[in-house]
């Protein structure tokens, strides 16, 4: 018989049973797919693409029109898993970093993805860092799974898609007449990120406040380095509806950081300072919360229980993400109902997305139906949409 | 149309998509489930039961020959979760608790199981305490969704079914032939676990060790008040093969568990002391590991977050469990591969379980392949048997 033949006849079998009893066709597909694993292995296959940003990303230390990235899929029983790794410059990932972690690792020797701890203990155990490239993997086996059992992953995991939170919408440092520009381009967003630690950080504010009201959360990537002034800036941007103050100082200096925290009227989130779940206990008390990054993170299952012990350390949780598409978007979407705040607009500052999924709507993370991740690949005549179909 | 034929017609339509592709067909399968939401809820029923332990049951501080429980179905979709509460007398829960706490609940305001956050927010947040009648909940609804996306519970928690540990098996307290017959009785297992903290403590151990030269954990029940002769006792111990000292003291006496945990060649677990998640910080450096059991900290999704919680601190896990039907025992089975001991024994210490489920084989816990917590009602002409069918 050959493979064709085989889905069909199981799937006819499948078929008959649903219609005698629903309980009794879900054990007998799982029987057969008990069956069809000895012969089944996990497939993994990648491609490197580059980002175009929409707008020059101007930080306080660097600025840039691209970003790397590896798309990969994972296959396995004809369901195929989607996952990501973006590679902003500063992290050290880069085309060739991840390519070379992809290659060296085995996935064939694993015949059922649902043993995701072993899976991706081993991929954790392979090499040390590489944080996105180990996202990816962990993005593509969780949408994988989530798909063989026909379920969105947040309904796996229990989340509830109506409690998705607002998401806020980056506005790079600019001159005021594109910044004007920018914010007129965020309409659908009910808060704006606004990226400072520059010199006209007061001018870049008001700029923003002539045009419109919404809350601002910002983000000072290290950029202050006196905390009295800082906590004076802060006042000032409270009076301002700033609402967030992110990564004011440097992510190093933990005395002047826990000193703000303890004075600041506004919560002080860790985002440099914050890479994954080995750093979280030490910066309690430090900061009120943190940015959970997948590419910093290692992927969503780590993001999950780091979302967890945040919470029972009393600490806010802010989503976030890097330019990337609507793959590891909608991968930390799918997380987001436990978050307190959604930084999650990478795909919106690209051209070039490849995928359909989470949508923005009314400023809010609104969640696909579809199983897994919830992301399509856009049906394009591109190099990397062949890849993905 | 009648509810039967609605039934036939969607599987019918599920079962044909199911040849053409598997992907889409899942998709399909849950638009109709999502069609269907809209008329369907919830439905709690219970039915309290009473165990029959097949030895009377002798601790440091009490004995019994029976244990309250309440059997729960939640039922949605022509699925059925199983939960069941466990009350042993010292932790203040009864039938008549457990009932006023189920009939306070109202699950029909849920038109959906798979928001398994908010459902059991609300459980947690509609009364204090009641932790075995909320642990009832919180199993079936696992159960339940598990069931609906037709998966085994470890499936859905990407855990290996071959890494289960050992399970150990219990030796009450008693007179030395009847120690003896009960280690012949525990033969499979390849732990044993024996109560002590009386005087015969040193008797008891020699005797299973004239009859077995098997591991043993020892329960101390908080049985030891000093800890020097305590730390003497734990050196005899080691040197009969004991491995594991779980709580031997006074579960307020922090100090003096500390100072043993310290000093001890054996791990120190705790028992008594250790509830809920909220009490793990603080036994954080005083004990080497816990022992979760549902009915104390509420059911299987507080005992994963748990598990994790515990490995982030580097502490050991344990699960445990009551007397208590198959039900609960599969259930925390489930989790058992992200445990380093189990002590899963409680269904074999009665004579009138209404379930089939997990099994130990060869002392190690075995996971049924059924979806769910994987428990199915024996076909018995019993009162309770007629309530799980």
């Amino acid at each position: 018989m050959n493979r064709r033949d085989f889905l069909r006849s199981t799937g006819m079998v499948a078929g008959a049973l649903l219609i005698s009893n629903s309980v009794q066709s879900f054990e007998s597909k799982l029987k057969y797919k008990t069956m069809r694993n000895k012969y089944l292995k996990l497939q993994l296959s990648f491609m490197p693409y580059t980002l175009q940003l929409r707008h020059v990303f101007n930080l306080a230390k660097s600025s840039r029109t691209t970003t790397p990235v590896v798309l990969i899929k994972i296959e396995y029983d004809g369901f195929c898993g989607f996952g990501e790794a973006s590679m902003p410059p500063y992290l050290g990932e880069s085309h060739e970093s991840v390519i070379k972690f992809l290659q060296q690792l085995n996935l064939a020797q694993f015949s059922d993805p649902f043993l995701i701890h072993d899976i991706l203990d081993y991929v954790e155990n392979s090499m040390n860092g590489n944080y996105a490239a180990k996202a990816a993997i962990d993005i593509a086996i969780n949408d994988l799974t989530a798909k063989i059992a026909g379920l969105p992953l947040h309904k796996i995991w229990g989340l509830n898609p109506a409690k998705t939170p607002n998401t806020s919408f980056t506005i790079g440092i600019d001159a005021p007449d594109v910044v004007k520009l920018k914010v007129i381009e965020a309409e659908p967003y009910r808060i704006l990120k606004v990226k400072l630690g520059r010199e006209n950080d007061k001018e870049m504010i008001e700029t923003i406040r002539s045009v419109t009201d919404k809350p601002i959360c910002v983000d000072i990537n290290q950029g202050w380095t006196d905390r009295l002034m800082a906590l004076e800036m802060i006042h000032w941007l409270k009076e301002k509806g700033v609402v967030i103050i992110e990564q004011p100082m440097l992510k190093t200096n933990f005395d002047d950081t826990a000193w703000l925290t303890q004075h600041s009227p506004l919560p002080i989130i860790a985002d440099e300072a914050f890479h994954n779940i080995s750093d979280l206990e030490r910066l309690k008390g430090i900061y009120s919360g943190i940015n959970i990054k997948l590419m910093k993170c290692g992927g969503l299952t780590s993001a999950r229980e780091i979302c967890y012990l945040a919470r029972s350390y009393g600490m806010k949780v802010m989503i976030g993400c890097m330019t990337e598409t609507s793959c590891a978007v909608s991968a930390a979407a799918q997380l987001s109902p436990l978050s307190d705040w959604a930084d999650l607009d990478g795909n919106l500052l690209i051209t070039n997305d490849p995928f359909d999924g989470m949508k923005i709507i009314e400023g809010k993370v609104t969640l696909p139906k579809q199983a897994g991740i919830g992301v399509v690949p856009l049906k394009l005549k591109t190099e990397i949409a062949k890849f993905l179909y």
